[in-house]
């Protein structure tokens, strides 16, 4: 008798949580599971059961560098994005602490709570941590990137896609004035380093990243945004950056990530990002065409939408939409009983009632902010699915606003 | 057409290097499907498919609590046990940097590479760290632990079991003196608190674990050491020790450890405890058998053998034993032609050729330990390959030791 026992439920339910994280498909599953079986020597043993792990890891690691246009010893395994994106800021902020302690670290208001949370604890050790702001629309504004960086920052950590509204930074532009000021620094005999940090967890897999024209030097991306399993991830070291462990130990991967390697993880990452590549146009047409029937339909059924993002600047898989006199909590509650899955926020941040500090930032009033939803779509989502929240989300929000303390009277 | 494809060996191979990595229990790997397939939600999401997650998450916390005897918010999840070590140890090191400047953390000859390559990182950055030595049997001095500590040790963290020699160390014992001097800091009025940390990789599941008894503030164990998936471990943390986190980010696992819950991996790991559980002394009973035969066997096929470590003081299913003249690297490619997989030391210290710190410690010359070979069984070994061992190693000995500059011509 185990103590645990698991019923999963089986029952149609409508998941539009595609960016807090994806189902597994079924075909990187099915592809996992020999690996699971018969792949579980230590990369790091001799003989021919470590050997087959080694080998199977080695190939994986070439297939990313391959369709990455990066050599294979540039990626580094990791168990999340989140320890990925750890590994990089921490690595580069403690690779060389005594002469860093006036240095500083520019980020954005526009990070996932994991930069957030460890810039925070970064600021309370004392490191001076500038964030850039944001247009109305969640773009990073370039001009105030250029004031805040001086000859003291160390290092420039933006996100690619904003997990709460889809916005695509300008990160080829910005990679370029990090280059230039770079060149700058060699030019006036500076030695401190620029690194540039990217933030890819919401990009990667859904559009083509070109690391080269990034000018970056270190790239986070995770399994479990991209249909494959949990327990996976990568963090892109240009060649050349020198970074401090996060987890030491037995020397793993180059002895930067140490820890019995987790192979059949790995191999289900890189499964569903070569299923990415070939599926990437057509899941991106589907959640453009998804997408645009949300933004005609939802306000012809109800007064009072607002989309918080233009769709010319994000990705088609991410809307962002408020209600007047709405709680977007009670929102994703409701549309829950209706077996609707939406989130407010992003799922890292959803559990501690805190405003939304990326659409803060865009100049939403806090109200506002607590009005939105996201609702994210993805590779399984069917027309379906799209018509049944079409015709439930409008309900739901008119019975909301019938017993609403906000609701003008006249409404 | 994917990069990368694989050709899983389904060949016999008598796999020996248990203590490296277990395969995946095949009941486990089965339990998991399920969970990998339909709990895919971020256990912090609101709706459905996060509860489910959360859910599922929080029996298998209470699960393991209930076996362990401890309070289900005492039990953190990490991706391995190199995490939760270093966790455990940075945690507490950096929990109070300022005022722990003069501090010192004690630890032992015995640890695996995770806590040396640590305690090395630490030593580099201002810390001390002690390291008490063992006898020629590879058990903790006690006496040279007691004039290690002062009043400003902070941490003692020591291995349960040894991973290259199997020895288990009297770790309760050394519970209750660190318990003594806990309460003697007390009546002195010393504030300074002292933490035990137990890595329990080896020994957890393998025999019973009383974290009571152990007076223990934290352990580590890890699922694939046990039957389970690669990708999960745990921390236990006693209610009351403060720990810094090591991965910063959105706050799961009570803000100890930030990053998507690996669900179906926490959950394959706990299903392997329970395996474990239940067949505990199945599988003790089955390797002390196979371990007897050995010690008793090889002797008489071949000449020069030695057993690095009497049988009445480590676990069963790890033999460590070293053949005069011989190399023991030599002897693991050897084994491996014949299909057979043991390692020299552990895996995470195996690629290096550096020589094992566990076994020069206990006293042996350069050349004895060059000259050992580490063999691990487990629950899938049978009588048959036991038999192959015994019938193969002695002959890839005698084979080696006629090719070996080091064996005296008489031989």
């Amino acid at each position: 008798m185990s103590l645990v026992k698991i019923t999963p439920s089986k029952k149609p339910y409508v998941y539009l949580d595609y960016a807090a994280s994806t189902p597994i498909d079924p075909r990187v599953l099915k592809s996992m599971i020999p690996v699971m079986r018969y792949y579980y020597g230590n990369s790091l043993s001799l003989h021919q059961k470590g050997m087959e792990a080694k080998e199977l890891l080695e190939s994986i690691r070439e297939g990313f560098a391959k369709i990455l246009k990066v050599a294979p010893q540039e990626i580094i395994f990791t168990s999340s994005a989140t320890e990925s994106n750890n590994l990089a800021i921490k690595g580069i902020v403690m690779a060389d602490m005594k002469s860093n302690i006036d240095k500083n670290v520019v980020t954005s208001s526009q990070e996932h709570s994991s930069i957030n949370s460890l810039c925070n604890w970064l600021e309370k050790h004392g490191l001076k941590v500038s964030k850039v702001s944001s247009t109305n629309e969640g773009l990073i504004d370039i001009n105030h990137l250029k004031q805040l960086i001086n000859d003291n920052t160390i290092l420039v950590s933006l996100i690619y896609v904003n997990n709460e509204t889809g916005v695509i930074q300008p990160l080829e532009k910005i990679g370029e004035l990090i280059q230039k000021i770079r060149q700058d620094r060699l030019e006036r005999e500076i030695t401190t380093p620029i690194y540039f940090h990217i933030d890819a967890t919401q990009a990667f897999g859904k559009i083509a990243i070109d690391i080269t024209k990034l000018n970056c030097d270190l790239l986070t991306a995770s399994a479990h945004k991209i249909y494959g399993p949990k327990g996976a991830a990568l963090l892109y070291i240009k060649k050349g950056t020198h970074l401090e462990p996060l987890i030491h130990g037995g020397g793993h991967e180059f002895g930067i990530r140490s820890s019995t390697v987790n192979v059949p993880a790995i191999f289900g990452f890189f499964k569903a990002f070569e299923l990415c590549q070939s599926l990437m146009k057509r899941d991106y047409r589907k959640c453009t065409s998804f997408s645009n029937k949300i933004i005609k339909i939802l306000p012809q059924k109800i007064s009072g939408v607002h989309f918080n993002v233009p769709k010319n600047i994000r990705l088609p898989n991410i809307i962002n939409v408020r209600f007047d006199y709405i709680e977007g909590e009670s929102l994703v509650y409701m549309l829950d009983t209706h077996h609707i899955g939406v989130s407010t926020g992003s799922a890292c941040a959803s559990s501690f009632l805190k405003a939304s500090e990326t659409l803060i930032s865009m100049g939403l009033k806090p109200e506002q902010v607590g009005g939105s939803i996201r609702i994210s779509l993805g590779r399984f989502t069917t027309k379906k699915e799209i018509n049944y929240l079409l015709e439930i989300l409008p309900q739901v929000v008119e019975q909301l606003r019938r017993v609403s303390p906000f609701t003008p009277a006249s409404t």
